[in-house]
């Protein structure tokens, strides 16, 4: 009779542990389901998209990417939830499971020690992804390398680096990522004339190059703010420097301070101005 | 009999589980109500805001933040508490947690070797916000990336930075954080004058060009200080450098920087002084 | 009876946990070789390598070393799970496995210390087999060393460095990895003119001097794009800057930037313009 | 009886585990008040600070910091002893603490690793409030930053930076810190004259120089000690480097070496000695 | 009887650990004499040396020093495995083994942390063996040091550097090792001549001086391939440059480049073309 | 009589506890004494004090600073010893120390993270005085500041700066120290002389110079070893240059370079022999 | 009677206990005698000194410091094997050892974190004084600090820098080490002269003054090989340069390359060919 009882109350055991195991998983993968789907619902709004002024290309594509990750630690949730409650009913059945338990234990240790970097690349990717901090296509500065973004796996980041190659970084070695395609750009040119110059005169012809050039296209699209004429950044005996400044579109400086080099130049040389050397290294700090 | 006295035993054990758990949750979850709380009162008096001369603007939106926090806190307390003390409960009913803890606890070690950097990041960035470092609109030198602060998040900052890319740096990156917003700028100057021009005169030309633009609109509002001429940074054959300093608003230093240059120039050029190159570099500390 | 009874259930806990062993062996082993599988197939499908521009020729070898690889994966966790169901068993007969679960797990400290940077060298290299990150025979650029790979291990990867020489490089150590033979490279050439020369003149010259190199054999086959003259880099006293820039095939760009430059001193040549020296340090940046 | 016996010991080992918990926490909270008091006292004598040459204003401000630590530290114990010791009464009682204890390690665990900077952070600012490194209004290095202290905090100090900003450094990234506002300051100057100058004759009128200057006032509360000529720095063919010294109170080394450049230009030029550009580099070691 | 039952089944418990022990020791013995004999027989083909250019001299010895550490390696095994069958015969015995496993766990972790150095270099050491990355008379690139490699052993490199002097570098610290006794090695010479030069001319005179060094002895044997002129790395207004190429034997590429400087110079100075100074900086990237 | 036998044996333990307690305390103690003393007995002989060429001021002063570190030593150690027997007597009186071990561990595991750097500091401290590296007064290059010693704490060494400043280096941070004022310190002037200068001539009178200087007070005492003339660091089309080095007293390099150059100086120029610029960069080793 | 057989079958235990603690000490130090004898034996051989050109004067000193450290190994055995045995006793008599095995595990976690650094020293230099690396009176290149060695500590090695001042540099802080005493040294020098001068005539006068000084005392001990000329370094518009070098024992290239250079110097000027400025940087690899 007390065997029998003890049956029972094992069983009763084995049938608590099955319906809490049962509880748990619906509760954890509800949780996670609905943290992802939150996650989505706040990037619908697009208010930080629109306050970054980033593309709304990418909605859909980042919403099957979110999807696919809740898949996955749902099922990672299932597995160690219904995977522990068997081994409770095993342990409820009398099986010693210290040997399972160590070299579980052990396995893990070691694993762990070295496959840190594994966990936190791993990591890394999918908060990247749920933050949305780049989209395919974005041009970004991962710090040792900047190019434009080919992949974004949870593992790895690929790639294209400026000259055409094809680079591959680990999401946890970026510390800090510019997604130089959000916001916008600022062509900046130093323009050196000799210190008898007119001040005035030079800055005029310059803001009037400015003026004439977001006047015409195609680079009317390209200035997102009139020229700016900055002032005087340094005066020495043999020049004076004037910085001049100008908003333009994602990843359109160089071509813009390229054309208003071009123009600034032309501009001078019709007034009879010579730009000059600028000095070796400039003692104060610009902006 | 002896039955019927265990399992009361057992029922009285589970009763006092629930009864101190129901305690300690409502102990916990004041305990960091106050906490919160007492975090805002202090800040109420603006102290340390005055001192810092920072605006305050963020208030109220800083206080909406650590209540959401303190939700946060809360939660996670109740959940960790209850699930406990389920835990103990269950272990009463007989039921052997052997490998519940123990897949527990490998989970947790194998995350927390990878996840190490992410803990680091929420409670950095959970004290940042606390502490109130900054707020969003201010311009910070978070080391690697200096810019506009856009959203303060939990694990991540974002920044406009200068050139108008924006960043994302995680909080456990930022090991010390300057505000540029609070506090104030300097702008300085350094002019450099043949070493026969008479000091006295050039020392009298500078301080006047600077009592002139402090007086005249809009830079009057960007001087917070009459400009000092600190006097001889060094000496050479071909030059004398003199420095100049004045306070400004944070974030006007470079303006008024080139504003002063200018003007100091057009004051000198009306005296018969030439500014020369300053020597390459300057072997002795400046301020 | 006691005694018997005791043996009946011992052995019935031993044919338990063999059925569990065998069952969780299958089905380990059937996930590894699907994993695997998936990983191949994707690839067969040569989406990533397409979008990548890469070769198609390791297709066959990286197919047998994946497999390779699941066959590697297969035993260790054949030997773990049956090694642990054997401990299991011992245990049910009474033994006490005390010690060797202490000594292996002090054993497992010991060298997880130590071996860190093995398991981390082994697991990279895993991963970059099955990401394909790069082949025999492509450019790498692995951080500290650029060469031709020569063998892709799980440890180390071996190098041709440009100069000859052999470089044998941790797995672990390679932080992020540029794929030179992916893709396509950017020849660059940056001439600098008198700043009186003609701009438009230059600009025609440098885009004819481009237009016949693409014309002629064997560069033909070597400028992917025509040549595009990208406009003003800097303007000083003495000289004007002009960049120069096309698309070659991978490791082509130096061939093709000296013959470019070749081209264009006998074009300016020819048209009475001397190039000149660029100033020493370009104070703007260029694309 | 066997029960009544059983409840008998029970109970006198709750009333011991009461007793010792309620001494040790008495033991332990006293010889933390004696170890702040002793901090304290040796302070008092201000024997270290009149060593260090700072300043006694913050006595007063740091027994009261000192106070509050040591109410945090009582406080922090009697909640860690008087939790043990409930802990130990329910084991007592015999509820099963298993799961209580692993998920407060789990936890602790987890958080450890990422709050390890949090503790390092805490314990570094504990040591310096109590060694009194620095105190408000001190102008300190700390290594990243230099700038006046605004506010010793726990977790950061809050330093308003040279340029006015505020910066908050984490206290354990701070593995070194020199005050500049104890001890003195240090004004050195470097004249360069042409190598056949009469070197004696340049000496004494340095010497001179240097002696008016620490006659007139302000700078005679400035100059703490003689001023003094070093002697030859460096010979070439076109310059000789003498080098001169002198004593300053912190942080008035640099309006001393603008006005020691000044006086010596000044006693120079009015005997006919023109200083010349000191040598690139110099190639010799000096003080 | 229950006595006797007890004794019995502990005996036979002993027995099976025995024959398991043996059993285990024996199949862990061969299974790593056949990991050693597998990198032998793989070794043998010499196919990766081949392909790497290396020297066969080594075979033998490697071959000694991979039976060395597999002997190391068995002993190890052997210890272990009869020592843990040991402890578990003693714990089958009633004699408590609890203080020994927690003092063999102290001083293991305790001496893990502070050895972990020693196990890394040891296991490197190993590594490096039977991977024949390098042996003793190549010339290795470590790192930090350069130099002949004097002895490999399981803990220290000891090489003999260019200067002469002896070093000894941890094998741990080695992260990438560049055999510049494997491969081959280039020469590379950058011949800068005037501007007005004629390319063509100096381009023909180069490669025939280069023709006939590879005609006369001792330098046919030095260069492995044709000189090449790779053409035109840089145009300025005082310079040309042109840079030159060729392979030659591992440590030969100084005295060729000598050489063919010498003879390059020969070879203009007759022809009446002066060598000219190159630019400071390139500004472009030259292969 | 069970229960009675129980108490007994009971009894005996806690008897043996007690006794075993005291033996350690007693050994552990009397070994500390010991330890303690022979490192100050080592001292005593100064034989390592000689070799160094220190001061012996120090001796008393670190005598009792290590007598202080062994009462410190010897009381920890009573603490642990003790404590740790009265938990064994606890123990064995049947109160189930589970939770207070568990929360002692929680506890040390925490703060040890978090402390380690405190640990390290505390040891490299006392590992410093009782090896005696340095004592207050000496100069120390500290590797990120060099100063003289203020005072040695367990925790921090306090130095003064060269310019006054008072820092605060952690001990632990102190990788390698440099005892300026143990041995002796090199003064070394180079002369530049014109490559047509007669070698012998300048070596002759360099060498008179450098033996008049240490004929004549107070440069005797300052001079340990005749000045040496090293002989020719480099030649070029208008320099020629020659090192001369002499020994002096710790800490008395800079003012005998600076006398030594400025007789050196008057000798060549009265013997007609001018000093020129050393040439910007030598490319050759020196000494 | 039960009583009586369990006594008695703890009686037979601790005795077991006793006997295999005695064989296990008596096997682990002879083992450790072995070793130790071992690598003294090898080291008589003198075969590494000897590859490596190192002096024999250390070898009894050598010998006894490794019995030294035998020594103190044995003990620590001894003391970790009684000890253990001494638990395994006490816990066999019934005390329960639970509370001493916790607090050692505390301490020794504890202290193991923050004395890694300690035990890493130690460990190091136990290696190198057992592999011989350097000993007294060589002078070392460790890393950080180059200089002669004074002592060889277990923590600490101390050197005398080559300015004369006393230098402590923990043992695990050095990561490589190069002995300048073993071995030889190379002197190296460089001579430019004009491009037109003859390069066979420069090249036989610097032979010739390099066989008359390895001709003359005490140059001739100095030299170990005849002086060779490698080429021509370089080639400019202004100079050619040829590099010379030669063997010489350890330390002495200083003085061989100033007498060498001055030789040189003598020969060329009697020749009529002046030496002229070697090109600011070198664009090519000398060897």
């Amino acid at each position: 009779m007390d065997n029998w009882e003890t049956w029972l109350a094992g069983g009763l055991r084995i049938l608590l542990i099955t319906i809490i195991a049962v509880v748990v998983r619906f509760v954890v993968r509800r949780a996670l389901t609905r943290l992802i789907a939150r996650l989505n619902r706040e990037d619908k709004d697009g208010k930080r998209r629109a306050l970054r002024g980033g593309r709304l290309v990418n909605a859909e594509r980042r919403r099957q990417r979110s999807e696919a990750i809740g898949s996955v630690l749902r099922s990672t949730a299932s597995v160690a939830i219904l995977g522990t409650a068997a081994l409770m009913v095993l342990s409820q059945l009398g099986i010693q499971l210290g040997p399972l338990v160590a070299s579980a234990g052990i396995i893990g240790v070691a694993i762990g020690f070295g496959a840190r970097n594994l966990v936190t690349d791993v990591l890394s990717g999918m908060f990247m992804l749920l933050e949305d901090q780049y989209g395919v296509g974005d041009t970004i500065d991962a710090g040792e390398v900047t190019g434009v973004v080919l992949e974004i796996g949870l593992r790895v980041t690929t790639l294209r680096g400026e000259d055409g190659a094809i680079w591959y970084v680990r999401n946890g070695e970026i510390k800090r990522v510019g997604n130089l395609s959000q916001g916008w750009a600022t062509a900046a040119v130093e323009v050196a004339v000799a210190p008898e110059s007119d001040f005035a005169t030079v800055r005029k012809l310059i803001a009037t190059a400015g003026e004439e050039m977001s006047a015409s296209a195609p680079w009317d699209e390209q200035l997102w703010e009139p020229v700016e004429v900055l002032g005087l950044e340094s005066v020495s005996l043999e020049s004076m420097v004037l910085k001049v400044k100008v908003k333009t579109p994602p990843n359109q400086a160089a071509p813009v301070e390229r054309e208003l080099r071009w123009r600034i130049k032309r501009a001078l040389d019709a007034a009879g101005i010579t730009q000059v050397d600028p000095p070796a290294v400039s003692l104060e700090k610009g902006d």
